[in-house]
């Protein structure tokens, strides 16, 4: 029986959590696989943080060339994080024959013409179900059961950090600084907490969205962004006066001449709308199909394990590719 | 480029949906599956009902036969409904070498078993999304993006009907029998409403899920299962005081020792869990992962149009299946 083995790129919090899963599952993955799976080799230069799992030290590698050109790998997980160098190392391995699964939205967003062409020059598979959403499995979804629709309109909750802000200034009445400080110090929230707050890693995912939803490529920083810096209680007591509660959407919608919509910012959701009771860390997707109407696809959007979930869920599915 | 040619057995509702769907999406269906698709034969002595479509004439048959024995055929979709004589033409079907998609839950809930068994034998694909859940992708979802998970426990709200009638109950305050009548007044619940308000429904489709996310098969007469003719106005204003609803769910639970308690019956669920917001017709799947932890489906759980969603999503995996 063929091994599929794997390089990984990075062993951080992702990185660690994607490899707990497949240990803590590996009975039910390579059932699901038809094969064995393993991480052969590790990108990683601290070697020694305790990560709570027992990962033999022949694996790291600090030189990426040592994955891409090993002919036993087949499939490079990309967890690095960042647009560079995760970029640059994802084409590098596509170009070395390899499949590519990466939970890296904002490379994947910057660079999506490029990562897709090159896959396909190269004739190897790019997934990245982790990448919008976490741990929900909306990408597979909306590429797979679903592509017998014609897409009308995407509105997703697509950052934990900012709806768990805005949830914590509804529910508790506190201002904004006030939740981003506890956010923070509870680790819901980053030092720099700007990519989050100012809606760049919900455009990030938006792009993504758009791309396989609408055939639609539309660089991050095209897309009019708004973020949740300027809401008060007041706009929030405003919102709730109209019975809304106000959500950080990305939106994207399919006018009648064929043009898409697209933008994020702090929308009014009418309380009666599934994604007005999402709250705090989690994260939903809602998309309208012409055929299939209205679906809500809810989950956690980040953590270890709900990533490291999606991401073997993309290598499950290359790896049935590759044994045919 | 090689044709998918499709036999479809019975053009009521859910076959006039999918021929609807299949006609209106052709082009992102075509593109989806790689190949032209094409309805070729269909079983249905009523031809002269006016379905709102224009079906050629010739493509109907009241032999299945004519299907079965046709060697340009590749997928047979089952959309008759009951069990018989559905279960047999499908095995007839799988016999004679034709991919299924069903959407039938008795019948697949009924003989699980003998289906997966006689498609495995004759090495023939079979595909069953709209069983449960209607448009929402959630079995796909399960034994793909999912499947690096082991299941812990589903809670499903899959019947609209008792869905659509509890809300009623709940939201206006009257009794089962008024919302009943109003109900089937407005066709949401059949003259006869014993497979909905009893709980069968929701069993055959809790025996489908509970065989793919524990790989245990339990028919749906063994399934204990509560309806809901007893609830009362009371036991709804009951639920409220404690701050809860009352849904009927479809329950499956793995226990420590590796057992499954299962069961149908309406539970009182807490208003701040996500289940307690699905509301009217819709229906919605909540599952827990040792990975991915909790993750909820939400979408409508049947009509033509969304039935015909998840049906063509099954023959584009069986097309791309095919051509490889």
């Amino acid at each position: 029986m063929k091994t599929i083995k794997i390089g990984l790129l990075g062993l951080g919090n992702i990185g660690t959590g994607t490899y707990k899963t497949l240990e803590m599952n590996k009975a039910e993955i390579e059932k699901a696989a038809g094969t064995r799976v393993e991480i052969t080799r590790i990108l990683e230069k601290d070697i020694n943080r305790d990560r709570g799992i027992a990962v033999p030290v022949d694996k790291f590698t600090s030189d990426p060339d040592e994955i891409f050109k090993d002919p036993e790998i087949d499939i490079v997980i990309e967890l690095l994080g960042g647009i560079e160098p995760a970029s640059t190392f994802m084409l590098s391995a596509m170009e070395n024959g390899k499949h590519v699964v990466s939970a890296n939205k904002a490379a994947i967003a910057a660079n999506y013409d490029k990562l897709m062409e090159t896959a396909s020059r190269n004739n190897v598979i790019f997934r990245f179900e982790a990448s919008v959403g976490g741990g929900i499995p909306i990408l597979g979804t909306l590429t797979g059961p679903l592509c017998a629709n014609k897409f009308e309109e995407v509105m997703g909750i697509v950052n934990g950090t900012t709806n768990y802000i805005l949830t914590k200034m509804t529910v508790e009445g506190l201002d904004y600084d006030t939740v981003l400080k506890d956010a923070q110090a509870k680790g819901f929230a980053e030092a720099d907490p700007t990519a989050d707050v100012e809606g760049i890693d919900a455009a990030n995912k938006l792009s993504i969205l758009m791309a396989l939803m609408f055939d639609k490529y539309v660089s991050p920083d095209s897309i009019p962004t708004t973020g949740i810096t300027h809401i008060t209680k007041e706009s929030i007591e405003a919102a709730r006066s109209k019975d809304c509660t106000i959500k950080l959407i990305a939106h994207a919608r399919k006018l009648e001449n064929g043009d898409i919509d697209y933008k994020v910012a702090p929308m009014e959701i009418a309380n009666d709308h599934p994604l007005a009771s999402i709250n705090n860390e989690f994260n939903a997707v809602f998309v309208t199909g012409n055929a299939v109407g209205d679906v809500m696809f809810y989950g956690k959007g980040a953590g270890p394990l709900p990533t490291g979930s999606a991401v073997l869920g993309d290598v499950i599915e290359i790896s049935k590719a590759i044994l045919k």
